[in-house]
């Protein structure tokens, strides 16, 4: 009660001004205070010239207007036309006179159709800033860049910056319901106010579609992958048009889940037979009905045969069938089906994590141009760590699409501070072998290994109406750090790092350099005092919040954390490798005997891969029993380390989002604990041995940890 | 799609703006415009000295110094002692020196413990202004008041403001379940995130209860009427404690909904049977675990024996031994019982509206002394308008406390702008008669008819996670207006709508007077376009949403809206006369004898109580058809003529807020349409008449408006 008491007083002091900073994202335009960064741009922007007159143009225009008055703290003149020197020139090729043109005609050959060039030039013997692209929402883009260089105090006397994404498709994927509740959402309810839609334009609509324009994301899938066929009646088509109104001059298209048995369920049809003709028929014509009101529309995201979902497996049809009948029918209109490879059948509990690639990676080739199957990062289901799906780069005739989870459905919700991209990077990372190294899943990802043309990267969505959009402060860098991944997935996570901390709270490097190392040190944290060396799905069923390793009475074996972590008197691990299920040979040679040979197989994926007595010897020289207890133990110090670093941080930033991060971090110094107590009691008795030096002891008896309940644990 | 456009690209142009207007509600405190005004305070208000040391003292404090620096553009010198003049001087009685207190000592036998009194005192010769009241609540109330008088731009030069709250409890009951939905909300979820408390505390929490305690509510009702047990338990009292302790400052208590059968569902017994010793044992453990950790909480609201709610009279008891039980259990702690008088049985179809007076009447005097029995304002359900509820003044020995639905259920949900201090004030007004002629509802909630000690009044919040918290800006002012009446049940809606729109909008009269006019008028335009002449519950059915007058297959006769219109070829209308159901014959006789005569039954109530031929004459000579179909017309015209006059406000306030307004009037204005022709289609199957001159045709058929359906329609 005193924290409390403490908490709140300080809070107290000023009205909502913790909302507006924490809504306002990274995109906070604070006045730049240091002198000298101020005053080059002062000298550097005089004037703003704005070439072109579409929606996407006026947006640009208000976006540096805005930007630049607020960083700078004086208006910038807009000027009709080009006078004097240090303009801001901003139009996309075609708009540009040709004596501009012909300063960066060659840096045209560099960008795509939707990169943009940044560039200081000469024009008649006077420096111009010059942000163009090949079409409008490339100007947007370039913008946005611009911005986020004085944003982060970069010089722009010299500019020279040209860039263009890597993946065709950055899209977001909202799990959101018809009714506003989000499956595994944990920042408050939909952004999507179906009863208000279509003629209430919330603001809201507006500032998210600014947030993903001003880091490339390009795509919205605004239904949940479990689907409600309601969304194709035209009462709901009317609300989704007005959605994408809204998102298309931001270069922002929309998409929406297609329920299977849709046909059957809104269109009055017996069957959802994907070999049906009437089937394929009411699906052209919806897809005609959808694209007569959307004419970008992005096409459909599929669930299907997974999880309890229909598909064309209902009808003894496969995946290729199902997606090729929908690609027909959005092919006329250029749109695309992203197909989900997340399947595991219930008759089938020898190895989940194998299903995927056994089911999908025979259908290489099969899928029509149009198709793209979209993959989990791994073959189980967003845990802390996993090691690369075996998908990628094994499917090379077919088009492959990344599927992140940037809501944190297994990783702590929105109380724990974990920084995503650092897991994003581990995985874009890793070497598939599948074309000799160097194979790596970006490299399959952005298409250039196999020579792909269709690309794309989809994260579950961390947002919600939670006043600070991500429940966390810090998972708006998730949302961020996707954003910036999806752009160009060679990124650094430390480099992004170091961006969204100067956009979103200073640019001090006081404050910079420990809060940066605290979220790249974040996510290796959260397995630490979950799932250390390997292990997985050992959260509480259901609604996945704190700890169950302990449960094992699910219908489904594989439900079960019991199933994945298999721990007994000789020890624990699921074993992966040719004495087990053999899951390891799905992989390219190289990396399954890596995988594959406990001595070589990294300790991270230990238990992952191998079931391993309590008595191995870990590299370090600790047993496993003795080295999974530190683990966790040093997961749990490894909060404490971020409570340290973030209290050092009072002095830089506001006091509201200060106390709000501080809450947070003591919630998941306590999560981490409960953790921590929860498995090594649990786990304990197996291994029958005590816990080692270093270690604390637990506070309560592990009956207290299963008898925890958690009715109403948001996402579920 | 063209106005769509328009929308956003005016939407577009600043971030967040909106977001912080809409979420500042009437605690703006924009810089004041009109330069002699500025000139005035700055010159009245040289200092602020705060004489109290507790946390609202610092409340006070830095509610006055935020205030004061926004509104005036310069800061107010905080000082540690009198010195000069023109200061304010804050503090509780006991605080102020006695040179101070010989100034007023007079006014405070004029206030009650709540209290204040804002004085412009002669100090040593030197003018100063003093805030206070006989504890720091009462002066934290003062404080408000008085930034009330400088946001409406009020003179302080000759201050003397002496003011008490008329009623003792002033609690906002939320309709929040635990899963965060929240019961006929439609303002986005609950506030309360059960998930991250008690350990995070949301500034949302914060906001809150400034807001309240600016209008002196002083109690919170956390949980849905449709109680979960749950909140009973250690788990959730924890969290319900950190609100206690976040809102204690503000002045305002917590209090709980009562699952009657919680001694059954957590308490693991088998009876919840109120006159088993062990039931009322485990109520009395269960008030003294809450205390424990809740000293000042407020006490228990119970819904019991009510549309499935579990009661007494499941176990053969009565209201009045399932209250007194409870009553008992927090009586040692101060605690009160509000239970809650919304009865009707399924077994008894006759007549509805006369059931709770039929119930609760005998059992006047028998409730113990710390119950009050929670009374909806009409005898059915919130709707439009209802003849006041015949338990008003019919209680003489037992408290009786106001339940109005600040949420508008029944009213056209967040979409309509429906200024709703006039439906209470009209309520408020009503004479009982029940102590002669000038016994008003008013004076039964204040206690002062039958000297009731124990007086309060409750609003069903209209409060969500909606960044403007309530949905539809103007119905902010529904919540204000519900807290100033709770205050003074005494006050002009009028003089309401005034003051919010200044403290909300502007201080502009060319602003103010078109504008109050429309909230004005605005509550009977949703009376004409919806229920006009007495009509009621002809809503659709579950969610409430739309006309639904056809429907009438419902198990349970009385949901049924063919119940409630009863048309006929013969007419329409409920026949509550002598003739009829004889509900008339629980007013008193003096009204009785209004109701009773169709002579006399004012028009507005008339087909309340009487079942009304269609060629029946009204005072203007129309036809009751026809003058039912032009009092459909005009709610629509009335809505146009609401349009129109908001449309003029563009220039006097910000472009955000403008157009949400903007946006949402023309939703209103398409439902309106939809009321009227849906309605008449329906029955001039029975009237069998055209629709008169002046009336618009129907675009849509009957078989149309029927056939549309709201799965999701929110709060149901």
């Amino acid at each position: 009660m005193t924290l409390l008491r403490f908490v709140y007083l300080f809070l107290l002091i000023s009205f909502s001004a913790s909302a507006q900073k924490d809504y306002r994202l990274w995109l906070q335009y604070d006045k730049i205070t240091n002198l000298q960064v101020t005053q080059e741009y002062k000298m550097g922007i005089k004037g703003i010239v704005s070439l072109g007159n579409s929606e996407t143009s006026t947006i640009s225009l208000r976006e540096l207007e805005s930007g630049l008055t607020n960083m700078l703290g004086n208006k910038i003149e807009i000027k009709s036309k080009i006078e004097g020197e240090n303009n801001l020139i901003i139009g996309s090729q075609s708009s540009l006179s040709s004596d501009i043109q012909k300063n960066i005609l060659s840096d045209f050959k560099r960008i795509n159709n939707e990169g943009f060039i940044i560039k200081s030039i000469s024009l008649k013997n006077k420096k111009q800033i010059v942000i163009t692209g090949k079409n409008d929402v490339g100007v947007l883009y370039g913008v946005y860049n611009f911005l986020r260089l004085l944003q982060t105090n970069k010089s722009i006397s010299n500019l020279n910056v040209i860039d263009s994404p890597k993946i065709n498709l950055r899209v977001l994927n909202h799990w959101d319901n018809l009714d506003r509740t989000v499956e595994r959402g944990y920042a408050g309810f939909s952004l999507w106010n179906w009863q208000k839609l279509p003629d209430f334009i919330d603001q809201r609509y507006i500032d998210y579609a600014r947030a993903n324009a001003s880091v490339g994301i390009n795509g919205t899938v605004l239904t949940n992958v479990n689907a409600n066929a309601l969304i194709l009646t035209p009462q709901y088509l009317e609300k989704v048009e007005a959605l994408a109104n809204v998102f298309r001059p931001y270069g922002i298209k929309v998409y929406l889940t297609a329920r299977f048995s849709a046909p059957i369920e809104i269109g009055g049809l017996k069957t959802a037979d994907p070999k049906d003709a009437a089937v394929a028929n009411w699906w052209k014509e919806k897809a005609k009905e959808i694209y007569k009101r959307i004419p970008d529309f992005g096409g459909f995201l599929v669930k299907a045969n997974s999880e309890g979902q229909p598909g064309p497996q209902n009808y003894g049809r496969d995946h290729v069938d199902g997606a090729n009948m929908l690609a027909d029918a959005v092919a006329p209109f250029g749109g695309v089906i992203m197909w989900r490879a997340f399947v595991y059948s219930e008759h089938d509990a020898n190895d989940r994590a194998k299903q995927a690639y056994a089911e999908f990676q025979p259908y290489d080739g099969k899928f029509k141009a149009n198709v793209i199957v979209q993959v989990k990062n791994g073959a189980i289901d967003f845990q802390p760590r996993e090691p690369f799906h075996p998908l990628f780069g094994a499917m090379p005739k077919t088009p492959i699409m990344m599927e992140f989870q940037v809501t944190q459905e297994y990783l702590g919700f929105s109380t724990h501070l974990v920084y995503l991209p650092k897991l994003f990077q581990e995985v874009l990372e890793s070497d598939t072998y599948q074309k000799g190294k160097g194979s790596t899943v970006a490299k399959v990802v952005d298409g250039s290994l196999t020579n792909t043309k269709l690309t794309g990267i989809a994260g579950v969505s961390n947002i919600g109406n939670d006043l600070n959009w991500t429940g966390h402060p810090f998972a708006q860098a998730n949302w961020y750090g996707f954003g910036r991944l999806a752009w160009n997935p060679y990124l650094d996570a430390e480099v992004i790092a170091d961006e969204w901390l100067r956009c979103t709270f200073s640019n001090n490097k006081n404050f910079i350099n420990p809060i940066k190392n605290m979220m790249i040190k974040s996510r290796e944290a959260v397995i630490n005092y979950m799932t250390p060396l390997g292990l997985h799905h050992i959260m509480d069923t259901g609604h996945h919040y704190g700890p169950g390793p302990w449960v094992s009475d699910l219908s489904r074996p594989e439900w079960n954390p019991t199933y994945y972590h298999k721990a007994d008197k000789n020890g624990i691990g699921f074993d992966r490798s040719k004495t087990g299920t053999n899951a390891t040979a799905q992989y390219a040679t190289q990396v399954e005997k890596i995988f594959d040979n406990l001595e070589t197989c990294p300790e991270q994926d230990l238990l992952w891969f191998h079931h391993v007595s309590w008595d191995y010897k870990l590299k370090n020289g600790q047993t496993l029993w003795s080295g999974m207890a530190l683990k966790y133990q040093e997961g749990v110090n490894q909060v404490q380390e971020m409570q340290n670093s973030w209290n050092k941080a009072e002095k830089y930033i506001d006091a509201e989002r200060f106390k709000e991060v501080q809450m947070l971090l003591q919630i998941q110094y306590k999560e981490a604990k409960w953790w921590r107590d929860a498995c090594l009691l649990y786990f304990q008795q197996y291994s029958g041995k005590e816990l080692p030096v270093g270690v604390e002891k637990p506070t309560e008896t592990l009956e207290y940890f299963k008898s925890l309940k958690f009715p109403f644990a948001p996402g579920n």
